[in-house]
């Protein structure tokens, strides 16, 4: 019931879970990380082991829980000599559980969809986990883990999961990245960021009670063309900003006026 | 103290200022709405005169707040032949107050810096109002009637007003459309959109306590490849979307790289 966990990673995601499993009473043994400096800030706010040397990887833990850059998984993979027949488990949302199928019969996936940032606190009881596993014995591991931890635990397949990243792409990190132009933008003309804040803790919590579809506002869904131009004129010495501005401007109107050819709409 | 005041549009904007301050005890005595249909439903949920006449309008009023595109606002002015020497209030953040300057010496701007959808409450108190006005009596008017209704009303010129509304455009309508374009994906695939709203929350929810150019998460602020390049691949048949995935992920790219090499970037 209590398997010994080695944890490959000491990054945003492989810090929170770390603590969460932690928390829940999981047998956390080890920590591994390329930097020792990584590796040892975690070790330290966990109190459990740790190493940046490959070799030094416990070969006779009962689970390995890789949270590292997926290219990073295969290299560290083949550093391991595994005594059992570990189970496997990688965190990414785009990798196939198969990565792990030459070095054991018992893998799986747990995929938390949410952004880390190591300083922030979060509370791993709300982020849904996505996980699936090589046979139903992994399964069963890999669910009581995730349920341990969270609330909302979906078995889901590759085929979907790829597509819950992308669509995680353009929700969060797409997203964050509009909020930093905006702060530029602001920083520039000596406004404070704190005057917008509202407006993006709104637009985000509007979406519970209404599709984005139907919560588009600003000038390019009313097909602005006065405000449109005079923002473009205002991002004239940024070029690339100018550009941005204007493509995602006119996917905006195409989108809005497809709708209103297919449906009828009201308001 | 107790102006008579005119609400020119049953939009969106129009219909949550109009019910703030009727809320705060203001004497909003009539609505104008080129639709017959908005503004009969404004009226009724207000208990307020309504018409969708511009022969009708009052023009005896002490104050006409125009919440109305861009474009119709000088359409509509010459349409009424004011008695008094009213005071004028626009509540765009892209136009000039001097709209105003040939009809009244009394005009200025009331610009709420929020996303107002009609069926959704919100508290009008948490928006930011960025105010401003052809005089001093006019301001003092202005910052009353806003501070009646919000608790943070910023005094800003259209200098600023301008680029604080572009960068809205960025922080809200931009980022709802990435929304739109990640519920579309799950759409597509069968997965419930209830499933990102956690990641969407804690996205809007991190920029409380950090900045947004220090929260960026993802494959392109990684620099991952691998991702971005099967990322790609899955937007294969949306040729767009997949310009705009690479468009915005090479921005992130870029800007991380150039914060790289100008400052010693600790995690």
């Amino acid at each position: 019931m209590n398997e010994k966990i080695v944890i490959i990673g000491a990054g945003n995601v492989a810090t929170h879970l770390a603590k969460a499993l932690i928390k829940e009473g999981n047998d956390v043994c080890q920590i591994y990380s390329r930097s020792i400096e990584s590796a040892r800030e975690l070790g330290i706010k966990t109190g459990v082991n740790y190493t940046n040397n490959l070799e030094e990887i416990y070969s006779n833990a009962d689970i390995y829980l890789f949270s590292v850059s997926d290219s990073a998984i295969e290299q560290i993979l083949k550093n391991i000599s595994f005594e059992k027949n570990p189970l496997l488990i990688h965190t990414a949302g785009s990798i196939s559980k198969d990565i792990f199928k030459d070095y054991s019969n018992n893998y799986g996936v747990l995929y938390p969809l949410q952004t880390f940032t190591k300083k922030r606190l979060i509370d791993f009881r709300d982020i849904p986990i996505c996980i699936e596993a090589s046979n139903p014995e992994s399964l069963e591991i890999v669910k009581r883990i995730s349920s341990g931890i969270s609330e909302s635990v979906y078995i889901m397949g590759i085929e979907k999961r790829v597509y819950l990243h992308l669509a995680a792409v353009f929700a969060c990190n797409f997203t964050n990245y509009m909020y930093s132009i905006a702060e530029k933008i602001m920083q520039q003309k000596d406004i404070s960021f704190d005057i917008i804040k509202p407006l993006i803790k709104e637009t985000a919590a509007k979406i519970e009670d209404l599709s984005p579809a139907k919560a588009q506002t600003g000038p390019a869904v009313r097909n602005d063309k006065e405000v449109i131009f005079k923002h473009k004129e205002l991002l004239e010495s940024n070029p690339d900003l100018q550009k941005l501005y204007t493509f995602v401007s006119n996917s905006i109107i195409k989108q809005s006026l497809r709708e209103i050819n297919n449906t009828d709409k009201t308001e």
